[in-house]
């Protein structure tokens, strides 16, 4: 098979897409070949907005039902894949929706979510995320986990500060995620992963989604699809291929207002950091150029197996475990 | 003057009391000569349920205008007593009422809450509570306090973790309050505060009430009102008789559901703490019986004008200083 046909056999799993939800993304998504792809629906936001937002997405879903369906197990995605659909699993970048009601946690899968990051680059009920003194794991937060455990939502940590992710890894029975960092053996940066913290998820049975997002790459808004690629062999080394997986941080459609609404605490608060430029590193500066990841890989050597793991078949296998279908 | 008629003359502030609001507790505020007292009108509730606990108490204030008058400033507790009625300071003992929202501390400031805890037992966005490991004040936590200097509320620490507390009274451009605590230099509990913290909030201007809780007093449910003398002589002097007033911790009117309420973290999750069964004092069970404190504090040698510092003079200082009026 060629390169093109590897990737339109393959299962495409994007592990976070933070995107402007409407048609024109689900064209591309199909486009890119995406079977799913998990799509923040909160970030700053609490229980009711993000109630909101999830009625929102089901509405734009079953307006768009010959390009998209929605996800609640792995057997949807296999589906997804079948139809030729693009499979969309709801997941948060915060905690903060589960306010202080652990009760929320299993009314949130019921709608659909499956994976949620504990904190957002800052303090919550939880824990610290990257981008301010981390005290740990709050006790509220262990019982958070615990219910994520039970009712199979999985625990991401890629904003999470160093100290709530360790004890985060430690405290869960099932596997947690990095659903999108790069390495800080590349590029110093508040939201990379040491090679440390990156074995040390690995070897505590977690996963890994590899993002090029351009401020966290060596060479930022300059970087190429194969600066990506770089990051991906970088981290497979150190976690192995069966640990990692793709979670571009696509912010496809979104406007200057809210990347000010990402990098305040809160949406408004105290400015936490500057993007400066978005620009996706050439080659894959869209969703509907995700065949020319499959490709790169393969050209620097990669085998088939490891690609199609890398591209999906990790993703769909560590959901398994932690959703239980 | 006998030692009755000093505390009729006095002004006397009760600094912290969580009773049952009733007509029954304002009567027996009225028999105990309170000129003021600070009234918690919330602990684990949101935004909402504390707005609505404020109406409420709000009505009942109104319904009870012959006892009791609300207080916005000092100028208002100085009416109260010229009036023979009782103040009512509305006051927090979490920030989590104030949620994500730092516009929100000036709208409790205008329904007239005078003090604030910046967290109670466990973490919240500020800081973190002193049932649990402690990270510190936040980064949002620290725009709140700003806040609540701008606007004129006290940050109090009684129930904040050691770390969070430090950094409140460096952050506080205005004094804070230990408002009801304990000194563990007589008992060792979480909640009790050692002699080098007593001495660090002095120094940088702060305040401490002294609470007669009886899980934190050394005889426990055995206590007497002389136990409760010499903790308010202990902590005098550590932190002169300028910074000292009254914080009771009176719980009057509540049932066991309450109790179970306060001490699990959300007032529903895990359990951090069981007071057992709670007796005050000996001679100042109930609100009523407050003059016995005037009088036990002469008898045991203190002199009228230091009397009557501790008893409220302090806490109006203090407060003035904080409010501005």
């Amino acid at each position: 098979m060629t390169p093109a046909e590897i990737h339109q056999d393959a299962i495409v799993i994007d592990g976070l897409i933070i995107a402007k939800w409407n048609r024109e993304l689900f064209e591309d998504m199909r486009k890119g070949g995406l079977t799913a792809a998990s799509c923040t629906v909160s970030v700053w936001e609490g229980f009711q907005a993000t109630v909101n937002n999830i009625a929102d997405t089901a509405k734009l879903m079953r307006a768009n039902a010959d390009l998209v369906r929605p996800v609640y197990t792995t057997a949807d995605i296999h589906a997804a894949k079948a139809e030729q659909k693009t499979g969309i699993i709801l997941s948060f970048q915060n905690a903060h929706a589960f306010e202080d009601q652990i009760g929320y946690v299993e009314v949130f899968k019921k709608l659909g979510v499956g994976i949620v990051q504990m904190c957002y680059n800052t303090q919550n009920l939880v824990g610290t995320g990257c981008y301010e003194r981390d005290g740990g794991l709050s006790g509220f937060g262990r019982e958070i986990v615990a219910e994520m455990n039970r009712v199979g939502i999985m625990c991401d940590l890629s904003h999470v500060g160093s100290k709530t992710s360790e004890e985060v890894i430690l405290e869960s029975k099932k596997p947690v995620c990095y659903s999108h960092c790069l390495p800080s053996g590349l590029k110093e940066h508040p939201r990379n992963k040491s090679d440390e913290e990156l074995k040390f998820i690995a070897d505590h049975g977690g996963f890994v989604g590899v993002t090029m997002f351009a401020p966290f790459l060596k060479k930022g808004i300059d970087s190429t699809i194969d600066d990506y690629a770089e990051a991906i062999e970088y981290v497979m080394n150190i976690v192995g291929e069966d640990a990692i997986g793709i979670g571009t941080d696509f912010t496809q459609g979104h406007d200057q207002q809210f990347f000010e609404w990402l990098t305040h605490d809160k949406g408004y608060a105290r400015r936490l950091t500057r993007f400066g430029k978005i620009v996706n590193p050439l080659g894959i500066r869209t969703v509907g150029e995700f065949p020319n990841l499959t490709e790169t890989l393969l050209k620097r050597g990669m085998s088939e197996p490891q690609v199609r793991k890398i591209m999906g078949e990790n993703w769909v296998r560590v959901l398994k475990d932690v959703w239980g279908a």
